[in-house]
């Protein structure tokens, strides 16, 4: 049965992104930092188009394991367009991630407002999908072909996912900093038990991997 | 010099006590899930005067670093009383500890009710500073004969350590579960660059180092 893996880089004070987000700066201020462990990644690099010589050993391995399992990626609105107001103010608008995006195959985009499937260069396609995230995740599992799918964020989604108890693992990379202020990863209430799976001990971020406990 | 420490056990979510917090129930709904980890340590039942076989093994030889290092103990008044009003309320309660609280040294309560300092049973004194952190703080320095001090909790004084610039070192003893509500270990605002020390990896717990950094 597929999984619903959530991968996701956090300050160590819970901050998915600083304050004040725009279009132009939507991680916001400081939140580049969480995400400071990925830029130099061999497997990043080599996703993103960036020419270079890209770090090899732990943490890329862990990029290319995180790569490989999903076969359709879940995420909210605002992560396909970046920043405050987006594509909902221009409906052409493809979104902030170029025309070549990252992920290589189907991304279901939760929004409430309806729109055609956008099919982008390189293999990702963003479906549109508006009524809610069970269908979200209904349609991106028999999209994926027998792999899992990713929760790509934000954290909206994400604790959305939690809430209808859809993800079953969830491993944070957590970054040595405190933002102070920003978008809390966990800020919905969501309770429950989860199961330690694995620790990457890595110099500059601490990888930390669990399962979701279902209650019997 | 001596450094300022913490220990502190926390939710992934980040929270150091569950909602509702009483005098019955000083850790909050759900909150006893966060030292877990700890209550079965031959350390803890030491220090604790539980009679029994305690477990051995990475966690009790972090508990035992754990407390060789202090010479004196920070504290905030809530965590010295115990639940909502307290001592305040009763000028000659003596706190939730007992007779024979665990510290076995000087602890420096900070607080906006001045009393005598209470002298406890084996080696533990509650010395009450009503002046501010950094009083309280040099105080326990100075008590402390040349070892570290500890900042023991709750999260509004561990607060003020951190934006006093005072906070040397924190670990994080991270609990696999979301409590969903409650006491944030990290709600003020605090902002900050962290190097990353140590991970212990542990099957139930997950302990992680950090050196706060100071600018220069």
């Amino acid at each position: 049965m597929a999984q619903l893996r959530l991968d996701i880089s956090v300050s160590l004070d819970g901050f998915i992104a600083g304050p004040n987000r725009t279009t132009e700066e939507p991680l916001g201020e400081g939140g580049e930092q969480l995400h400071d462990w990925v830029f130099r990644l061999a497997s990043w690099m080599e996703a993103h188009g960036i020419e270079g010589k890209g770090a090899t050993g732990p943490d890329d391995d862990l990029v290319k394991e995180q790569m490989a399992q999903p076969g359709a990626v879940l995420m909210g609105r605002r992560m396909f367009s970046g920043g405050e107001g987006g594509w909902e103010d221009d409906p052409m608008a493809e979104g902030w991630w170029g025309d070549t995006p990252p992920f290589g195959m189907p991304v279901f985009v939760l929004t409430h407002h309806a729109r055609e499937t956008l099919t982008m260069k390189g293999g990702t396609s963003f479906v549109f999908v508006t009524d809610g995230v069970e269908s979200a995740f209904e349609q991106a599992r028999a999209a994926a072909g027998g792999k899992d799918v990713a929760v790509a964020g934000g954290a909206t989604i994400v604790q959305q996912c939690l809430r209808a108890g859809l993800l079953d693992e969830l491993q944070v990379h957590v970054a040595p900093v405190l933002l102070g202020d920003g978008v809390r990863l966990f800020d919905g209430g969501e309770q429950g038990k989860l199961e330690l799976l694995r620790v990457v001990d890595s110099p500059t971020v601490t990888h930390v991997k669990y399962r979701v406990v279902r209650e019997a």
